[in-house]
Order: C-alpha cells, then sequence, then structure tokens
C-alpha cells in the first residue's frame, strides 16, 4: 500500500490544493483593518527549519528496527519535522519562528497492534515518551513532542494502518485501522455502497484514530452522529494491556468503557482499531443556501427544526459577520455574484445570516425531509438562495484552511474556537464569547454547525493584524479571554477540537476535581508510567 | 411529601394490584409440565421472617440522626425487611426460605445532596457500607446489603429526594432528584406538557437514580432512547467529593464522564440528581400486534424497520413459545379470544411469533410512519391483529412480575434474562441461550424488545416446576449455564438489568482486564475506602 500524502509541514495540506489569496478577499479585510496588508513573507523551506537534535540510542532504535523493521523507524529531518507540530495557530507560528523547534527523536510506523504493543514495551522499559500520531491535524496541541518526565519521545505515526478490517453489512458495523484518512476510508465503503458520514474540515487529513480520539464531530453530524456516537467497539492498545471492547448495539454492564477510549487523545493508549456505525452511501446529496433576517431567528429556525424531528443531515447558521465574510470571501470561487444577488433581493441592503443545509439520502425521502424543513425557516423569515449557493458552499468546505495559511503570510492572524451550550443559554454564550473576542480582533464571526434537541454548537473565527513583535502573546491573551468566557457563560470548552495542551487547564473547570481525579486513575491504571502523550488532556 | 407507596417485601408492588393467577395459565403451564401444580404456600408475614440483629450503635444512630433528623434514620424490623433484598427470583426465595436474612443495620433517609454528603461522610469515617436504594427493584443483587470488609452496612434510601429541579423546556431538559419514582416523575412531566418516554417494566416503583445506575432501558426506548443516552448531566456524591457534570448537549473534552456516571450502580458513589432530555408529551398513543410466520422473519422484520429509519416507538417480537405463552397467558385480560381467533384466522393451525408495535407523537405523523412500517411488516408475511390486542399487551405490560409470584406461590420458577448482539449475530445467540436453557426448564421463550441500527435485545423467560430440595441451586445452574451461552455466543452479559451481584463475574468477559482494573481505579479514586455497595459491579 502506497504512503498517503504528507502534508506540507508550515501549513495546511499540499502545494497543488493551496489556490491564491484572491483580490477580493485582500480588499475586504484592507476597508475592514483600514489598512494595507503587509507584503507576503513566505514560511521557510524545510532544510531551512532547526530542530533540536535526535536523543534516541542505536541500541534503541536497533530494537525498535528489530521490531517494525529498520524502514519504520526515521530519525531524518523531514521525518522529524513533520511530526513535530499539529495545525493550530501557534504551531504554524512555531514553524515560521526561527527557532530551533522541539521535535520527536524517532518517528516510528508500527504496522500492526502488536507492532504497537511491542514498541510500547520497549518504551516503557526504556523510559520513552510516545505521541500517537494519526493525521496530524490537530489544532489544540494533541501532537506537540512533549517529553514530560522523560528524556526520549518518539512520534507514533499509525500511517502504514489503514485496513477496512471487516464490514458487516447486515449490522450496519465496519471496522477501520486506526490510520485509515478520510477520502480512503470513503473509498472502501462506497465501493460496497456505504458511508461513514464523518466529514470533519480535516476530512481529507485526519484519521479514525484521531476522530475516535478527539471525540470528532463532521459537518454532517446532525444527520449521521458524532464519531463518539456512532463509536460501537474499538481497540484501545495501553502500557498495561489492551483494553479490547467488541462491537455491541448496547449494554447495562456497568459504566461503557467506550467513553473512556473517545476522548483519549493518545493519554491513555494507541487507538488501533476502532468499530463505527456505518449507513447506506446516499442516492441524493444536496446543499442549499436560504437568507435569514438575524442569527437569533436563525437559531430559532435551526432549534424548531431539530426539536421537531426535520434536522437537515448538514445544519448550519452564519452570524451576521460570518455571513458578510463569507459573501466577500466567496469571490474565491465566482459565485459571489449570485449570493449577493440573492441577499440583496431578500433583505435589501441591511444584514442577514446565512444558512446551509445539506441533504443526504434515498431520493424518495429528502422531499418530504426539505418542504418540512425549508416551512420552518420561512416562518422565521428566511429567503431560498438556491442550491448554486449551497454548492459553493461545499466546495470551499474543505479549503478554508488555506486562507489562514495565505493570510498568515500577509501577517493576518486567523483563529478559530468552538463551543456548545443548551439553546436557552446558546445567544448568552455567543454574546460573551464575542465580547471577548472583540477587544483582540476587529473580525468575529460566528456559526451554528451541530444541532442537538438539547443545544447546539457555536463555532468562532477571530482575525486580526498580526502583532509582528509577539505574536504568540497576541494569539494566547485572546484565546485566553475566550476560554475563560466560555467557562464563565456555561459552555464546554470544546465542542470537537479536543482538549490537547490548549485546553488542559479548563479541565477542572468541565470535570471538577472528582472527575479529574478519576480520570487520572484511569491513566495511571492503563499507563502506569506515563508515557502516553505526556502533557496533553491531563 | 408523602411518602411513596412501599412494595411489599416478599414480592413485587402492592397486594391491591396482584389479582390472582388465572385458570387460563394454569391449565397451559399444567399441559406443558403434564402434572399438576402444587397447591398454594403463602408467603410469610413480615413478622415471621428473621433478621440478623442490626450491628448500629447508638453513637453513630445519633451521628447520623443529628443530620438527617432521627426519624429518618430506622432501625426498626419492617423498615429492614424491605430493605434487605430485591425482586431477584433469589431474594423472593431468601424471604420464603426461614433462614435468618443479612439486613441493613439501619435504614437512612438522606433529604438533599447535602444530607448525602454528610451521611457518606460518617460513614467514611465509621467504616460503614452503604446501599443506595431507590426503588429496590434490582434483579441482580444490586441493593443486597453486603457489608464487603465493614462490620455495619445502611441502607440509603433516596425516596425524600423527589423533585423536578428545573424544567428548560427551550433545552428539553428536566433535572430530577434521584429518588422520583415512574408515575409521579410522569405526572411533574405530563402536566407541564412532557414526557420522559422512560418506561422500564420496573415503571410503577423504580427511579430515576437507579435508572441512571443501571443503565436502564424502557419499553419504549426504540423511540425515546435509553436512560443513557438521555443523560444531560448528573451529581454524583461521592465519598472523595462531588462528580457535577453540567448539562450539555455535547462536547469533546476528554472522556465523556457521564458514562462513569451511567452503571454506577451505587458503587461509585450515590446519584443525586440527573438532568435528563425530555420530549414533548405524546398526543397519540396506539398500540397494535401483528402476527408473523415466525420469529426468524420478525426479527428481520424489525432490523430493516429499524435500519430504514420506521422504527415504531415500542417494538417488539416474541418467539414462538412466546408468543403461544402470551396467548394462553392473555386470558387474565379476557382478550385471549381476540387474540387467538386473529392468530388463527393468520396462520391456520400453525406457529407464529406475536409483534407489537407502539407508536407515540404529534396525531399528524404516525400515520405515515405507521403506513411504512407495516408495509415492511407485511412483505415478511405479517397479519395484523388489531388495535385491542396491542393494548392487552400494553395493559399487561406492568402486571407481568406478578405473575411470577403467584406462580412462586405454586412452586413454579420463572426467571428472565436478557442480552443484545449485532443483528448479524442475533440468531445464533438465540438459538444458543435457548440451548443452554432448555436443559434446565421446559418452557423457554424469549423476545426482541429494543432495537439500534447495529443490533437489537433478546429477553429470555424460562419456566420450570420448582426443585423444592434445592430451589437456589436449580436457579443457579440455569443461570450460570444461560450466562456462560451468551458470553460463548459474544452477547452482552446484560443489555438492561445491570451487572449487580449475580452478572459480576462476567465483567472481564465484557471489559478485558485493563477494562476491569481501569474500573476498579476509578472507584478506588471516588470511593477510597470502598464503602460504596461492596460487592456489586466491581
Amino acid at each position: 500500500m502506497a504512503p498517503p500524502t504528507e502534508m506540507r509541514f508550515s501549513g495546511w495540506g499540499v502545494e497543488a490544493d493551496a489556490g491564491e489569496l484572491s483580490d477580493s478577499v485582500i480588499a475586504w479585510l484592507e476597508g475592514r483593518f483600514a489598512a494595507k496588508l503587509a507584503q507576503p513573507v513566505a514560511p521557510p523551506r524545510a532544510a531551512e527549519v532547526r530542530l533540536g537534535k535526535s536523543q534516541s540510542s542505536k541500541r534503541i532504535l536497533g530494537e525498535l528496527a528489530a521490531r517494525v523493521g529498520a524502514t519504520n523507524v526515521r530519525t531524518d529531518h523531514y521525518a522529524r519535522l513533520t511530526h513535530c507540530a499539529g495545525k493550530g495557530y501557534p504551531d504554524l507560528l512555531a514553524m515560521r519562528s526561527g527557532r530551533k523547534l522541539a521535535a520527536p527523536d524517532a518517528v516510528v510506523y508500527p504496522g500492526d497492534a502488536a507492532d504497537v504493543r511491542a514498541v510500547l514495551k520497549t518504551c516503557s522499559k526504556q523510559g520513552i515518551a510516545v505521541v500517537p500520531f494519526g493525521g496530524g491535524t490537530s489544532v489544540v496541541g494533541g501532537v506537540t513532542p512533549l517529553r514530560g518526565e522523560f528524556d526520549s519521545v518518539i512520534a507514533l505515526d499509525l500511517s502504514r494502518m489503514r485496513q477496512l478490517i471487516s464490514l458487516d453489512a447486515k449490522s450496519r458495523i465496519g471496522c477501520f485501522a486506526a490510520g485509515l484518512r478520510g477520502p480512503e476510508l470513503e473509498h472502501l465503503l462506497r465501493a460496497r455502497g456505504y458511508t461513514l458520514g464523518h466529514f470533519p474540515q480535516s476530512f481529507e487529513y485526519s484519521t479514525v484514530g484521531g476522530w475516535v480520539a478527539t471525540r470528532s464531530a463532521g459537518q454532517a453530524s446532525s444527520g449521521y452522529g458524532r464519531i463518539d456516537e456512532k463509536l460501537l467497539g474499538a481497540r484501545l492498545v495501553a502500557p498495561a494491556g489492551d483494553l479490547k471492547l467488541a462491537a455491541r448495539p448496547a449494554s447495562a454492564a456497568g459504566p461503557d468503557l467506550r467513553a473512556l477510549v473517545a476522548g483519549s487523545e493518545g493519554a491513555l493508549g494507541v487507538i488501533t482499531e476502532a468499530s463505527l456505525e456505518i449507513s447506506p452511501a446516499p442516492e441524493v446529496t444536496r446543499y442549499e443556501a436560504l437568507m435569514t433576517p438575524s442569527f437569533s431567528a436563525a437559531s430559532e429556525a435551526l432549534r424548531t427544526l431539530e426539536q421537531e424531528g426535520h434536522t437537515a443531515d448538514v445544519a448550519r447558521a452564519s452570524d451576521e459577520t460570518e455571513t458578510e465574510m463569507g459573501l466577500a470571501f466567496a469571490g474565491i470561487e465566482g459565485t459571489r455574484g449570485k449570493l449577493l444577488e440573492g441577499y440583496l433581493r431578500g433583505r435589501g441592503a441591511g444584514s442577514g445570516a446565512l444558512v446551509i443545509l445539506g441533504w443526504e439520502g434515498a431520493s424518495g425521502t429528502i422531499d418530504a425531509r426539505r418542504r418540512a424543513a425549508l416551512r420552518i425557516l420561512k416562518q422565521e423569515g428566511a429567503v431560498g438562495l438556491g442550491a448554486g449557493a449551497g454548492r459553493a458552499w461545499a466546495k470551499r468546505r474543505f479549503s478554508t484552511p488555506y486562507l489562514r495559511d495565505h493570510l498568515l503570510e500577509r501577517s493576518v492572524m486567523v483563529e478559530t474556537l468552538e463551543t456548545s451550550t443548551t439553546w436557552s443559554n446558546l445567544m448568552q454564550l455567543y454574546r460573551g464569547v464575542g465580547d471577548a473576542l472583540t477587544a483582540h480582533a476587529p473580525i468575529v464571526g460566528c456559526h451554528i454547525s451541530h444541532l442537538y434537541d438539547s443545544g447546539a454548537s457555536l463555532y468562532f473565527t477571530f482575525i486580526a493584524q498580526q502583532d509582528r513583535g509577539n505574536p504568540l502573546g497576541q494569539w494566547q491573551a485572546a484565546k485566553d479571554e475566550a476560554c475563560d468566557a466560555i467557562v464563565a457563560h456555561g459552555g464546554t470548552i470544546t465542542h470537537h477540537h479536543a482538549i490537547g495542551i490548549d485546553h488542559r487547564r479548563y479541565l477542572k473547570a468541565e470535570d471538577g476535581t472528582a472527575g479529574v481525579s478519576a480520570l487520572r486513575a484511569v491513566k495511571k491504571s492503563l499507563d502506569p508510567r506515563g508515557l502516553m502523550n505526556p502533557g496533553k488532556l491531563l
């Protein structure tokens, strides 16, 4: 099996997909900043980034190579460089900082669960920290190669483990090796008539193991469910032994241990396989856009949609700022004119909130679902913008991370954070976090992207001219204040980005002292020496 | 608030609801046994049951009374008697055995979470085991007053804690005190236009706290969801501190600790409140019965129903034996003639498998759902028996436990056990467990009662003439062999009855060594001295 395409170390994805920063984005930002953007500064080349020296001894490397094969233990500059960070804003800053970066002493590529077990045994014996590495797309520091109390750290890259292990069509269960990425997994399933229906923005590069480890949610999770809801069974290889949970529809045999695997963030062990609920591949996929009078009207409409059982598979609503930003940025795909035309027709010169709905399923069922949903939206004053605008959103969906890279080259900070809360608290949380961010960034947009009967997620994007003297400090100040506001207003510290390093100090607000202690006890039980992803989660 | 009605110590529910054993049941059993039933032996009166002497010291009782009030610390015979067992078959045998029974040394009735905290503090200091007691309906030994390594044990009866703490209608979340029983909870919700939709067979006596502690599923859980799926937030008061989880729709903040509260079985702490997803009270509730050619045809029909999104809120299918038993027993409500007539019309003299469907919801939505479901069932050869037969089932639903008591008086053993597995494994598990039980009981029936996309539950009832010389040994042999068969055929050891004492030795088959160790670590963290419900779950 050919190895999967590696992402650029200095930004998202691959060069060929990156595109260019459009004039419309530049013009809109310069208008908002009332200033010209800085001239582009290209990221460094790989050879220019300095890494700390590898601490691995020949003897230990030999022991690992004896197990997984010599070619699957790498200590070369490029392997270490591409495993020394995730894709958060601080990661991108680090790559451009000129500082000597901490990197894993080696990158080890196990071929199966037995390999993982053997590597953990060696690392346990030798006192080496292990950072499980799936797609490397964490935006919260989840794959940063921290050593904890150890002298050495390896990245355990699961990209060789990419099998569809089994498919139980009758029970609609797929068992997947942890290193499978989104497109490859969907390709395997679609060939058999199925889909996982899991499409996070990182879809093209993130993996099954990463999704489960971070309790990922995808764009269609309102329809297909979050990854933790789809998790029926799993294997987590831990230093103390395997936690093997057979795929079962439901049980009352004490606490559900699947919930310890989901969200384990590499800190309890290595997820090597996951059994997930799959669905028939949709006959039809239809996206559409509507304009509503306001974000609060859109929110009410989506709440009614969800609670009355008419949820779209994809259901999103942007606030007024994000809507304006979306209209300005849509120029990238050339559909700006169409969007804007519909927008102006619907609202005159006023503001509005864009709603995206996506429908997936059997061709016969979608019409009735759509009709019920559109009736509700129209009661809240929504005006349809048509399927073209919806498709434009869907097309742009996986390319937005590239925009952040382009803007970073022009000294613009773009960062996102997300939370969820109950419907009754949603607008209060929205305003609280928005106020906190407005002190740090002139542009703060937000959208609802995941619906539940009891509440919804909020996803914030904030954009500011970079403080070139102290870009990390600038980011940290905004992030801290936003996180404090999330906690103060009763939101969860993360709806789908996970804890990693960045949210660690908020875990106690979420789980309480007793809860964090219980999790520490679980970690101690599964990972007595504390090898696994030190400094993350707990 | 008036205290709730206490169940009879020697059997299910209250005398007034018990009814009588009908001639049709007697005749059918005598036919199957080819023997007359034994003459009735009434259970002992309360005063006749001997209990071990209370070990509580005056000083400790005084300390507890100082906190919760003197009237809320009881050591009288009746209080101790009604808290010395649940409602499993071994519990009923014990009451009739003439043996001196182990009973809690005192029964303590806390008024709120602060009371619970204070009681745990005293018990921790003094070394007293604590058995949380909700409705006392456990059928797996969950409330048996084991002392573990301690000299003394109390039952902590939560029946004073019966408030609807809050209702967030916009977010569809109710927060309930743990001691609320089913009917009282539904009464509070229906008055406000809502329902929890949770109706286990124990509904009339079991409590919110008990449902969460045992990961309960109710008759309508195919529609409304299991209690663990409805659990949005909770408070668990543990000796080491409170685990307080705010009600949230979803989060990715590490492992979901709600999954440690659900299924905790009193062994980690005392659940004092739970925030649960609620639903609008249904405008219409409609039950109906159908006869299908065979259990496997019925199973296939229910699988299609579920996987194509046309699930009824209540969806059950009895195998041929249970169908025959149901038809014979339905005579109790006088609907036997009607059922039988339809049955014979549909199938001639052959056998069949009864399907019950229940629909709840807005009046406008049920017709379309029914049509889609009936189309699928008819493709599998189902014949409608009408709404009368469905209503007869629903009416009988909560009275079946009384039948077991009546039969026990006639020296007939009636016991049930349940499991779940994937659709692809369902019939294999069905046959495996059936074969194991057939060696111990001439009558073994089974039904599917909970549907999931990936599989379903199986609920077995087995009936035999009691071995009067060794009734407990007879039960244990059947139970052991059935449980071994469940594990051997890949089922979960319990779908909704929980672990308690009876399933403890199978937990390792479910969770593995690493999983059980992790749970022990959680217990050690929350309950360092091991006070909480010793000998249960872990």
